[in-house]
C-alpha cells in the first residue's frame, strides 16, 4: 500500500473513532507540537496501519484497548477511547463489563478508575444513566 | 440466589473454561494449599459471581481477560485464559489481534509475551499454525 | 455461613473502617451506578469475606493494604484505606513507616505519592503534625 | 552515627535477616562485580540506614517488605524477604494472609505469584505444611 | 569519605540540579515533616552518594533519570527532573527525542504524559517552544 | 520518504543493532508467525522510522532503551537491547551506572534484574568483568 494510501485510511479511520461525541485534546497535536514528521509517523502507524485492520471489527477492537488502558490505569487515553468505542457502537452496558472484568487480575484501583472515566464520559454525552 | 446455586454454577463455568484444552494447574489448588475455606470464597466469588454473568458471552469475555492479563504481563494466568478461550470457541485469528492491538498502549515486551504464551499453547493443542 | 450472616458482617466490617474519620466517597455507590447485583457481590467478597477474617488484626490488615495500595500508586484508594487505618487504631508513627520502607522496592515516587496523601489525610483529620 | 557504626548496624542487621533458613544468592555480591563502592552505599543506606531503625519491629518490617515486593511481583526479591520473615519470627499464617490481602488491590496474578514463592521456601526449610 | 563531605557535596550537587529553573517542591521537605533523620540519610543516599557520581555526566544522568521516571509514569517526579535536566544543560531537543524513545516500549500513554510534563515546564521557563 | 527508502534503512538500522555480538531471537520472527504483513509494519515503524532518527546518536539511543526497558522489567527484550548497546559502542560502564540509576525510582528489583541480564550478556561477548 502506497504513503498516500495509508493517509486517507488514517484520516478516515481517526474520522470514525474521534469525529463525534465530546470533544478532547488528541495526542497527535501534542506530538506535532514537538515534531512534525514524527507526529504523521505515529499516527500513520497506530491508525492507518494498526486501526485500519479488519480482523477485529471496530468494536471489538475499541472494547480491547479500552480493556488495555484500563489495566494499565492510563485514564486519559481512556477517556479518548471510552468516548471512540461509543462512537463506533460498542454496547454501553457491555463496556461496563468489560471494566468489571479488570477485577480479578488489575485490580479494584483500575476498575474503579475506569468507571470513573466511564460515567463522566457518558455524562458529557448525556447517556448517562445506561438503559437496558 | 443460594449458596448452593452459586457453588453448582461455580464448577459449571469452571467446566466450560478449564475441563478441555491443555492441561495446566489451576490456581484454585495452590489457594487450598493454604486455606480451604477462602480458596472456597475467592472461587466462588471469580467464577460463580463474576464469570458467570451473561452481559458478555464468554467467548467475549475471555479476550477481555486476556487483554487485560498480557497487558499487566502475567505470563502464568495468561496461559490459563488462552487456553480457556480457545475452549470456549474464540476465533485464534482474533485472539492474536488483541495480542497485538498491545502494541501502541502496553509496549512490545507486552506483545511478545503474550504472543510467545500464546504459540505455546497452540502447539500443545496441536492447533499451531493458526489456519485462515 | 449464610448469605444474611455475611451480609450483617460486611456491614459491621465496613462500620469499623470507614464509619469515622474524613468523609470520602467509597467505591461502592460507583459500583452501585453501574450494576448493583454486582456491587453487592463485590462487597460482600472484599469487607465480607476478605476483610473480616481474623488472622490478621484489623490494624495489621489495614497496613498491610496501605503498603500494597502505596506500592502500585494508587493514590485514590490509599486515602481511603489511610482513613480506615487511623480509625481502627493504627499507630500513625507507624504508618509512615511503612511508607518509607517502600524506598528500596517500588521507589521515591511511591513514598513521596503516599507521605503526600498520608499528610493530606492527617490535616483533615486533625491530627497533624503526628505526636511521638 | 559514624561510618564505622552504620557499617557495624548494616551487618548486625543483615545477619538477623539473612543469617538462616534457605541459602540464597543476596544482591549484594551482584551489585560488588560491577561497583564496590556502589554496593557499599547501597547495603548501608538500605540495611544500615532503612532496616536498622526501631519504629516498626523487624517481624512488622518484613511483614510489609513482602507486602510491597508481592504487589509489584518481584518475585526473585520476595524470595528473599520471605526468608528473612521467617528468620526473624513472622507468623507463616499471617504472612499468607498478607499475600491473600493482595486480591483486590494487586490482583489475582500477584496472589498468586507470591503463594508459589512462599510454599516453595517453606519446603525448602522443611516447614510446609504451615501448622496452626 | 566521612559524613561532613557527603553532606557538602549533596549540597553542591542539590544546587546544581534544583538551583535555577522553575521553582517546584522538593521531596526533601516532606519527608522532613514526617522524619528529619531519614530525610537526611534519603538525600545524602540519593543526591549525596548517587548523584555526585561522575560515571555518567551530569546531563547524561538527567536524561537517563527522565527517561526512567517517564517509562514508570511518575509524572510529579518527571517535572523535577526535566527541570534539572534543562539546568544542567541536557539538549532540549534531544530530551524530546527520550520521549519518543518510550513509544514502543512503555506505550504512548507514556509518551503523551511525559511530553505534557515537559511542555509545560519549557512554558514555565519561558524556553517555548524548543528552538532547533 | 517511499516505501523502498524505508524498507533499505530498516535492514541497515537492524544491521548496526543486532548483526553482531549475541545471537538472540528477535521478535520479528515471533511476529511473522502470526501475521506477516504487521509484523513489516512493526519493522517499519520501529527500526525504520523511530531507531532511525538522528536527534540521539545510537549509543545515546541504546542507552535510553535500556534504561526503558530496564524500568518497566522487561527481562528479554532488554536482553536484546544490552547486546545491540554494545554493539553501536556505547561505554560498558557507562551501561552499568544506568541500572544503578534505576535504584531511586524503579526500585531495587529492576537494578537487579537489569544488572543480572548484563552480566549475562557480557559472560556470552567474553567482556566480562567490565574492563576500567
Amino acid at each position: 500500500m502506497n504513503d498516500e494510501a495509508i493517509i486517507k485510511r488514517t484520516q478516515e479511520t481517526a474520522e470514525k473513532l474521534f469525529g463525534k461525541g465530546v470533544k478532547l485534546d488528541r495526542p497527535y497535536s501534542l506530538w506535532k507540537d514537538f515534531d512534525k514528521e514524527l507526529a504523521k509517523d505515529f499516527s500513520k502507524f497506530i491508525t492507518g496501519n494498526l486501526y485500519s485492520r479488519t480482523v477485529l471489527t471496530l468494536p471489538e477492537r475499541q472494547m480491547v484497548a479500552c480493556a488495555i488502558l484500563a489495566a494499565i490505569r492510563a485514564g486519559d487515553e481512556l477517556k479518548l477511547h471510552v468516548n471512540a468505542a461509543l462512537n463506533v457502537g460498542c454496547e454501553p452496558e457491555k463496556l461496563a463489563e468489560v471494566f468489571f472484568q479488570l477485577a480479578p487480575y488489575a485490580g479494584m484501583p483500575a476498575v474503579n478508575e475506569a468507571l470513573e472515566v466511564y460515567r463522566e464520559i457518558l455524562q458529557e454525552r448525556g447517556e448517562w444513566p445506561i438503559k437496558r
